[in-house]
């Protein structure tokens, strides 16, 4: 008799499964947490697998032989998306977010754990099948986006800040103009953060002329790694041309007037 | 007949559950998505909190009436974070770590979404009874340990930020000196991100003499928040005053010895 009821192991997998995105789980792991037959255990990702696929809840990847097992991988379906950011735009033309200056107040969404997480699997959706080894970002508000991006993908986050720190060792800087400070920065990233030839995604929560963008891969190009996309949550739509041509972006942002008080913001259309 | 089996039921309420810690989820909710009578969910329920509760998955709370639901609490054992933190130790403790100058690369470790997501779970273990409406932190390392802590409690992330921003409207700054810099900075926090008699937790990654937690403090007082606790992942075992009396910490620092390569660092005894 097995010690656990099928029941109770589905609740478990399913459990562990989501706690582990992306991560290789053998037959041999659940088969000793709940002594059961690799068959039965077989059996039961089987139910998983079906259940999370027919309610949209992501997909669960069988690899066969030896060193295989399941991966789930988290996945939000286009319907779920689309309603996502349709909320999201709607969250963001509330008038009080306009700030003296023709900006939009997005931080307390940006740090919002539940936007975050679904922008994060978003991301994760579109770049998944590209295998980066890490998420890049540049502090500060796009961090809470790379790193559920990061989470759902199973990879590190690796994040360019505004200066060097002592703390951090010796590092690669180059200067950028961003579009929002219309002044000359700095960007930085210790040299043992990323190793030379890795696969990476670039997050970024806001994209205007893209002179962050540019920057983030000029810097990356030191690194000598290879940037397989960039994910943007909002961009604005002024200049039209950016200085990034290839980027996959959520929300186009067209118009602010302080005056009348009006936010013009929607999905983009892919 | 029901539409759906009760195996499938339960993989799609657990992944549901897991996905929104916290949050009170009415029976009539899984009574729809499921076409399923609200007993035949009781049922369910049971099951799903039992197996959690027995793999110490964490804890699934059943509010009765009419308002009612259940609630999916997140929650880590002593075993498991036991291990976790030695484990932890184990990897800050490699002598490449050591940045000349005396301090600690962590930077990689804070940033990995499986650590943050731990240490974030063990926060919340800690700190879910008092119940707090945000969790707090100040940029830039503490920020994914802040979010996790911040998604596991199902509360809102807010940033403290080095200066002000013109995109995010007046603020309140306040003057501090950090233990690692040893020198006068600056934190800012928008009038606009924290509602006044909030009640918060803070979370920051690292504290040597506690100055700028101590900043924290200083600044939320601006805000008349109460600030119910204050989560440290590694403290400095130097200075053995701090500047902050009552916090929360998981990991001590008691030695950086550069000329031998030596780095000591445990789990915290509480």
């Amino acid at each position: 008799m097995e010690k656990f009821k099928r029941s109770e192991r589905l609740v478990a997998i399913t459990k562990y499964l989501v706690d582990h995105p992306r991560a290789l789980i053998s037959l041999g792991f659940f088969s000793e947490l709940f002594t059961a037959a690799k068959s039965t255990i077989s059996e039961d990702l089987v139910i998983v697998r079906d259940t999370l696929d027919s309610f949209g809840m992501g997909l669960l990847e069988t690899l066969p032989g030896a060193g295989g097992g399941v991966k789930f991988l988290p996945q939000i379906g286009q319907d779920e998306t689309a309603r996502f950011l349709y909320e999201l735009s709607e969250k963001l033309s509330q008038p009080e977010r306009i700030i003296p200056g023709g900006f939009l107040y997005m931080t307390d969404l940006l740090f919002d754990p539940a936007v975050s997480n679904k922008v994060g699997t978003i991301f994760a959706t579109q770049f998944a099948h590209l295998n980066p080894a890490a998420v890049i970002t540049i502090e500060t508000k796009g961090i809470p986006l790379a790193l559920m991006t990061a989470k759902a993908l199973n990879v590190p986050l690796v994040v360019i800040r505004n200066d060097s720190r002592v703390t951090e060792g010796s590092s690669v800087s180059i200067n950028y103009v961003s579009g929002s400070t219309r002044r000359i920065q700095t960007m930085s990233l210790p040299r043992r953060a990323l190793a030379k030839g890795s696969r990476v995604v670039l997050i970024d929560d806001f994209m205007k002329a893209g002179g962050t963008a540019k920057g983030m891969l000029e810097l990356l190009e030191e690194f000598e790694v290879q940037v397989l996309g960039v994910g943007v949550l909002v961009r604005n739509v002024d200049p039209t041309e950016k200085l990034v041509t290839d980027y996959f972006c959520l929300l186009d942002l067209a118009e602010i007037d302080e005056h009348q008080r009006k936010i013009k913001i929607r999905p983009t259309v892919q």
